[in-house]
């Protein structure tokens, strides 16, 4: 039987959203090749959570690749910026175009980039990217303009557009809210105590509550009318 | 002067095709950033050539990156498989489709996304990058349309794009035979002997004469009547 089944690439952070993008590609039925990254990114702990979930999933194969983003830098995520926090660096949260300083430079299309190579080799015609046009608007990457252009871009530029074939690129969550995403998940079953979000967690791993990334996560959970399970710094969250 | 000047992002790999778009953009007059990749490449010569010309042509910066690309595999340049050469193994040059097996699946894609990311960082708008569509017509991500999908995206994923600048990506060789590039190069004074092309050197970097990368170049001095002032194997070339 496995044989028989379509493969996808699926770009896994180990976040809540693209946690959500695998389920829904199993649930599909595609036999998912998770690829994870690491560039220089302060939360280690994501990567743990990435490696753990690709297993619970029944990946056909997880890679991790290190990207040497922090070589490139340019952003808070991949250097030594603060990271914004709702309780007093409210000011930081974006630039004059409403680009937040969280937003690392070129990350998405790097990422699909390495996630095109893969689904080539491994002979895959779909991937799986878990971005988001309702909370992350001010990213350029993660607008749905952006998405074709690299969906036209992967027909052009693999032996699939030689030979006639075509790689899609799937992104179940581009149009919804977090509280739509996580409603979608836990009917698939999704355990987001699981799951990762925040920007700057302790060494335990426990969510500061305040970054960017926590306050939308508690927001969606909050408008999903469901508790949030994942652990907090005490007092947070 | 020096911050006046309009900043490049140069795909630099040490060779002979690259070597000259970093003479094309330094003549034009770009501050020029150069970037060169290590991806389990068998020829670290190549590297050692670029770090010297990026030094030579007085690069406002020079930033090598480790891709990892050997481990997602699918190329005679990134894995075990051997490199076809012109005495022995030419069945193995090009697949079904006449797709060379040295080709690099996304390696173009990847290698730009990352030039796009350091020129958001840099404040570049200008990629130069030395495709060339005659040589590697085989390549799909060699081609015109390839290289005009990837400006449109990177028009659409940087700030730039939100900005309504925009990042432009510079192809001087697209069209031009392997002669043709000698004798541009020849006349912006380029030493081709500080330039490395061979896919199987030896220990002391002397180039085997024999893959399609020596072929292609041999061929090009050959047809615009100039000597090759590169080192080969002895009895090769």
């Amino acid at each position: 039987m496995k044989n028989t089944k379509q493969r996808a690439v699926v770009l896994l952070s180990g976040g809540l959203d693209s946690t959500t993008v695998l389920a829904i590609a199993a649930k599909e039925g595609y036999a998912c090749y998770c690829l994870s990254f690491s560039y220089g990114q302060r939360q280690v702990v994501e990567l743990v959570r990435a490696r753990e979930t690709a297993k619970r999933y029944g990946a056909s194969d997880h890679l991790v690749l290190d990207l040497g983003l922090d070589r490139i830098g340019g952003s808070a995520l991949t250097s030594e910026l603060a990271v914004p926090k709702s309780d007093g660096l409210a000011a930081g949260l974006a630039d004059e175009n409403d680009i937040p300083v969280t937003y690392v430079p070129g990350r998405n299309t790097i990422f699909l980039s390495y996630a095109m190579a893969w689904a080539e080799v491994v002979g895959a015609f779909a991937i799986f990217i878990g971005v988001n046009a309702m909370d992350y608007s001010g990213y350029p990457d993660c607008r749905p303009e952006y998405l074709e252009a690299f969906s036209h871009l992967a027909r052009l530029a693999t032996r699939a557009g030689v030979t006639g074939s075509s790689l899609t690129i799937h992104a179940p969550l581009l149009t919804l809210s977090k509280s739509e995403i996580i409603r979608q998940g836990t009917a698939l079953g999704v355990d987001y105590g699981k799951t990762h979000s925040c920007y700057d967690p302790d060494k335990s791993g426990a969510a500061c509550g305040r970054c960017e990334a926590c306050q939308l996560r508690l927001k969606g959970f909050a408008e999903a009318g469901l508790p949030d399970p994942a652990i907090y710094q005490s007092g947070r969250g």
